[in-house]
C-alpha cells in the first residue's frame, strides 16, 4: 500500500473476506499507516450480521423462486411416474436461499411443498413422513433443501455420500445434500426422486437480476466511498430497512471486528414449528428484495456482460 | 372420441409422443374412424427425425448457453483452488443441448471448454488427459457433458453410480454421468471439482425463452390445425430450413409411422474428430434458434405463466 500510495482499501465479499479486511485495518493501525479499510457486504449467503441483507441475496432468491416456479410446473406434470423432485440450495450453515424459494408458492398445490433448513436439526424419519403426507395430499413433492443440513448429532448430510468432498486444503466441499436426500427416497421410500443442483449458478445468474438488488448494490458502493472519503475505516457498510408500509433501505456502518466470521442464520421464529417450511415473517422480509425485472444487454442471443481490463498501477 | 363426436387429435411431444400419436392414427384406420391425426414436435431433446429442429430446444438452448456463459465467469474466479466444474445437460442419447453450449464462448479462454457427446464413445483415459491439457492451458476446465455418455462396451454412465437409478417400470433414469465424472476427477486426478445439474429446469426455464423459438413453436401450431383442416393425418409437422444467408423456416409433414420411436443424432461430421467439441457446422446450425429476447410477464417479481382450466367435454 505504502509503495503505491494507495490510501483506500474496499473489499467486497462475505464473512471470510470481512475477516480479511479486519486483519488489513489492524495491520493498518499497527504499522500507523493511514489506509481506509472498508467492508462492502456482498453474499448470495445473506449470512453477514448486522446488515438487513446482503447485496446479492435479492438477485439469487428471484433465480432460486423463479427457477422452483417453473421446474414446479415441470414436476406436477411427471407426478404419476416421478414422484419427487429435490432442489439444492448453497448458503453453507443457512438457509436464506432455500427460504426464498417460499416466494414461488402461490397457491397450497404450488412448489415448494417441504423447505429444510441448516438451521434446524434434520431428521430422517420427519423427512420420510413429511414427503409421503405431501405425495397423498397432492401427487408429488417439490422440495428445497440447504446445502448445509445437520443430523441430530450435527453431521452434515453432505458428508454422507462415500466420495469425500474435502479438498487437499482440509475445505468441507457441500452441495451433496440432495444427492443424498435423493437416495433416500428412492432406496427407502421406493419411490422415483430426480435432484437439481443449481451450484455456481446461484451466484452468477445475472439474467435474472432483481432490480431492487441492483440499485442497493450500487448505493452500498457510492456510499462505501463517501464513508472512506469522510475519514471512516475498520467498518462494514450495512443496509438498514426503514420502518414504515413502503420497503426503503438506507446505509450505515458497522466495525469489521464485530462482523469478520461470524453469520447470522435465519431465526427460528421465521421457520415453522415442524422445521419444514418458512412462517410469514420469512416471505415478508424476502419478499421486497426480489420485486423489479432488469433487462441486461444481450448480443447474439446472449447475455452481454462488461469486463474489466486489468491496468496495472504504477510504482509512486 | 366416437362417443364425444372428436374428429381431430392432436399430439404434442417428442418420440414416444409421435408413437403414440402413430398407434392412435393407425388405430383410427382400421376402426374405420375419419380421425385427423396430427404430431406437433416439442422436444428440448431435438432428436425427431425429418425436422430441422424442435420446438423447445432453441429456448433450451439459449437457457443452457446463458447458463454456461454466466457460470464460466464465477468458475474462473475459482480456478485457484476450484479447478473443474461440469455441467450436465439432458437429451437422452443425444447431444444436441450439450453441444449448444458452444454457443456462449466468444473467446479461447471462455467456456465451455469441453464438450462430451452420448453419439461418441467416451473413455476415460482420453477425458483424463483432455482435462490435463485445459488446467494446463487456462488455469482450470468448464466441461459440458450429455447425460446419455457411454463407454467403448456401449454402458451408461449414469449407471456407474452405485444407486439404482431405475424405477418399478424398469425405465432407466439418466442424469448421474455429471456426478460420476465430478466423483472420478476428485478420486483419480487430486483435483476439486463440483458438477451443476440443472435437470429439469432445462426443460421449463421459460423465463429465457428465445424469440424464435416462439415464432415457430406458434407456426407449427397453427400450421397443425391447417393441415387437419385439409385432411391431413398420420403425419407430424416439421420445421423445413430454407436455403439462403438469413434464416428462415417453413413447416411440411413427414408420416408419424417414420419418426416414432426413430432418434436424430448429431452428425459425427458436426463433433470435431478429438469428440470433445463441436465443429463449425453444429455452430451454424444452432445460433438462428438462440435469437431474440422475450419479454415474459411478471407479477410480483415472478414471471407468470397461463394456468389452463381443464373444460369436462359434455357427451353428444
Amino acid at each position: 500500500f505504502r509503495k503505491y500510495k494507495v490510501r483506500y482499501f474496499f473489499y467486497i465479499g462475505g464473512n471470510d473476506s470481512m475477516d480479511t479486511a479486519n486483519r488489513i485495518y489492524e495491520a493498518s493501525i499497527n504499522a500507523k499507516y493511514d489506509l481506509g479499510v472498508i467492508g462492502i457486504p456482498k453474499t448470495v449467503d445473506n449470512d453477514l450480521l448486522f446488515t438487513d441483507h446482503c447485496p446479492g441475496f435479492g438477485s439469487a432468491a428471484k433465480y432460486i423462486a423463479t427457477s422452483v416456479l417453473e421446474a414446479g410446473y415441470h414436476a406436477r406434470g411427471l407426478y404419476e411416474f416421478e414422484r419427487v423432485t429435490i432442489l439444492e440450495t448453497v448458503g453453507r450453515n443457512t438457509g436464506w436461499l432455500a427460504g426464498a424459494s417460499a416466494l414461488a408458492r402461490r397457491s397450497s398445490v404450488d412448489p415448494p411443498h417441504l423447505i429444510y433448513f441448516p438451521e434446524v436439526p434434520f431428521s430422517l424419519d420427519q423427512f420420510k413422513e413429511d414427503v409421503k403426507r405431501v405425495c397423498n395430499e397432492i401427487g408429488g413433492a417439490f422440495i428445497v433443501v440447504g446445502e448445509g443440513i445437520r443430523d441430530e448429532r450435527g453431521e452434515l448430510f453432505s458428508l454422507k455420500n462415500g466420495s469425500s468432498p474435502i479438498d487437499s486444503f482440509g475445505h468441507v466441499f457441500l452441495g451433496r445434500a440432495g444427492d443424498f436426500l435423493r437416495r433416500f427416497i428412492i432406496q427407502e421410500m421406493g419411490l422415483v426422486a430426480q435432484n437439481i443442483k443449481l451450484d455456481i449458478c446461484q451466484q452468477s445468474a445475472a439474467h435474472l437480476i432483481s432490480g431492487v438488488d441492483i440499485k442497493e448494490a450500487q448505493m452500498v458502493g457510492e456510499d462505501a466511498v463517501k464513508y472512506a472519503v469522510n475519514g471512516k475505516s475498520g467498518v462494514m457498510i450495512t443496509l438498514i430497512r426503514e420502518e414504515g408500509s413502503s420497503y426503503r433501505c438506507k446505509t450505515s456502518t458497522v466495525e469489521l471486528s464485530k462482523v469478520a466470521n461470524r453469520e447470522r442464520k435465519v431465526p427460528r421464529p421465521w421457520i415453522n414449528e415442524e422445521g419444514n417450511f418458512v412462517r410469514k415473517e420469512f416471505i415478508q422480509y424476502a419478499y421486497p428484495l426480489i420485486q423489479e425485472e432488469v433487462k441486461v444487454p444481450t448480443r447474439e442471443g446472449l447475455p452481454l456482460y462488461v469486463k474489466l481490463h486489468n491496468y496495472r498501477v504504477k510504482e509512486k
